[in-house]
């Protein structure tokens, strides 16, 4: 497959046809002499402890992509006047690989994932890359790494594709050095005992996203201003917050994941219900997943799913009507995340918990998708099995 | 002078008081054993050549800020996972130091980039600090690099305070592990010909920043979304482009510069304006000091100093009636920058240059303020002496 660089600036595209491209057949291997200890699976902790390669391309303006290496983890070294550290020339991906019950290795929708990652890079000016290539690529890094993704139902090896700009310069212009590179973190599941409901905080005085910014890419941009709100809401005893948006208070999302909500409708359906694709929402693979699923699967005489704006004031009328179903978040690290409360102008808007902990199309989601990512069922070859 | 780390969580303030605080009396200096040679001033590029040495002070969330230390100039090492490659923990300051005729070196204001620096720090979680004791390594830094200060009009050394957040870790939370450093780059004048004026592109398709947002915060996070806008106005032969705001066109910014504008007044008073400080401008220093500068200096009868809304439109329609009396950008790297030219919805606002490549004014401010900067004048204590 061949790949051209190209820029869309404005109506021209310059196709930069002798830089090299993304090749996975250059890879070379150099395999660690000092293996890690494996940490026990029941001590993991999400992003802390990671395998023992690491994954790197390097991406030069002048030669393109060189040939990928896979060598043992090491830290990187960079001038200190490397543009990642001072203008934010960064954007990452979250997938993981997870292990059968025939004790393969298996990937969720990595495609996804990398045409994500190139939208992000490509609105950075970092350079794009051919996905299928650094799929192969992800390929036999998992292979190699085999033995760190963990059994069990909610383990998995979380892995985390970067690209960050390189050049050693102060000047804001695009970046002529750039670095791809990929780590893995064995995790165990988000909630050890089964699902436990989050109580959320309306965010009204911090936006997280505009239309016409860079809220729907993953970049680092996106992340280090939510922690503050973060914070403030678990100062007033809330686990998370909620991004609203606009004078409306738009729901958009729930700390760094998606967010659904179910209502009970006048016609005696139910609707599902997320805020739609305007440039304000990280445009999830899980969402996608979630809404592919309800979509297919769902009696159409009884739901109807929706991408639509809808604000605070909305959940907060219907859930006195007793209108308010169900809510929950979606995103790589805990698939499903159910929501119990939302507080919002010093009053709680308690969600219904049908199910426990969980309303029940949470728990038939994370049911479903789990099934799809541990192999025990194919669906619209979601799962890519590591080969 | 002591200092107390703080936490605006809502209501509560903690203190953790058992933290050490920066202490510039900590310093210890390793200089180098093979220092630089000097690159001609006559070749200097903005950012690209740095002094012999790097000042570096370490902070854990246990311990508080360590000794500072300045060493010779080295990479900075990493492990991949840490968070400064993902999730935009960064925040900088741009200052610079000038040689004056007696040879002495000063600073210019330095007190407002470190206020500034503490709240762009504080806004993603970061660890703030003493201006006052870091000003002290700053001059410290200075006197030991004092041979990288080229002498000449519009000749500095380029200083670049940077924190970082570096715990080595995928959550996303409040940092644990931080490096604030500083380094700098010999630089020459923007314009090494006199005046060069620029035209500008508005750009109505990308949004830089928004209430609620971080875009009057000095991030990594507002810096890498800049380079595409400004690419595509590039590419239709633009040198810069100009920030909108909203379906009414408010301009706010200039690139990475703040930018004002003179109007002729019906009542026959000339009008300085530029964008509020209304959370979506940076709150530039250098626009501070013409604000400053024409509020004091500009006879009153004769001028109005405004920070107001003004539109895209309304600059179109004065330039049409012959009330554009001229425009400038305003920051720390090229002082001021003369505006010649905007284009907006494919027509171009002509912008007049009554003093050949720059307006009246321009001329003016940029003359007032490099006498401050280089001792020919004191003003307000503005320049500090380094010593």
């Amino acid at each position: 497959m061949s790949f051209i660089r190209r820029w869309n600036i404005g109506t021209q595209t310059r196709k930069l046809s002798n830089m090299a491209t993304l090749n996975a057949s250059k890879l070379t291997i150099t395999k660690t002499t000092t293996p890690r200890e494996k940490v026990p699976k029941e001590q993991l902790v999400f992003g802390k402890t990671f395998t023992d390669h690491i994954l790197e391309v390097e991406w030069t303006a002048e030669k393109g992509w060189a040939a990928p290496t896979i060598t043992p983890y090491h830290n990187l070294s960079f001038d200190p006047s490397t543009i990642v550290f001072h203008y934010g020339f960064e954007a990452f991906e979250g997938m993981k690989a997870y292990r059968d019950s025939k004790n393969q290795i298996r990937i969720f929708r990595p495609d996804r994932n990398m045409a994500r990652m190139n939208t992000s890079a490509e609105r950075i000016a970092l350079p794009t890359f051919d996905s299928a290539e650094f799929i192969k690529l992800i390929n036999e890094f998992v292979k190699l790494d085999e033995s760190f993704v963990p059994e069990g139902e909610g383990y998995s090896l979380y892995l985390r594709p970067t690209i960050i700009g390189t050049s050693a310069s102060l000047g804001v212009s695009t970046p002529d050095k750039a670095l791809l590179y990929l780590i893995a973190s064995p995790v165990g599941p988000y909630y050890s005992t089964g699902f436990k409901a989050v109580s959320l905080e309306a965010t009204d005085y911090a936006v997280r996203a505009w239309p016409g910014g860079v809220g729907n890419k993953k970049l680092g941009a996106n992340y280090a201003p939510c922690v503050k709100p973060q914070l403030e809401a678990a100062a007033r005893g809330y686990q998370q917050n909620l991004w609203l948006f606009g004078e409306e208070g738009y729901i958009t999302e729930v700390g760094t994941m998606n967010v659904f909500f179910v209502f009970k409708n006048a016609d005696g359906k139910k609707e599902l219900v997320t805020a739609p694709l305007d440039g304000t929402i990280l445009e999830g693979v899980t969402r996608d997943s979630v809404l592919t699923l309800a979509r297919d699967r769902l009696p159409a005489d009884e739901w109807t799913v929706n991408e639509r704006k809808f604000t605070v004031q909305e959940v907060k009328d219907r859930a006195a009507k007793g209108e308010l179903v169900e809510a929950f978040g979606s995103g790589t690290a805990a698939l499903v995340s159910p929501i119990k409360n939302i507080g919002w102008k010093g009053e709680d808007i308690a969600v219904p918990l049908a199910a426990g902990e969980a309303g029940e199309l949470t728990v038939q989601m994370s049911e479903w998708i789990k099934k799809i990512q541990y192999g025990e069922e194919e669906y619209k070859g979601w799962s890519m099995l590591i080969q």
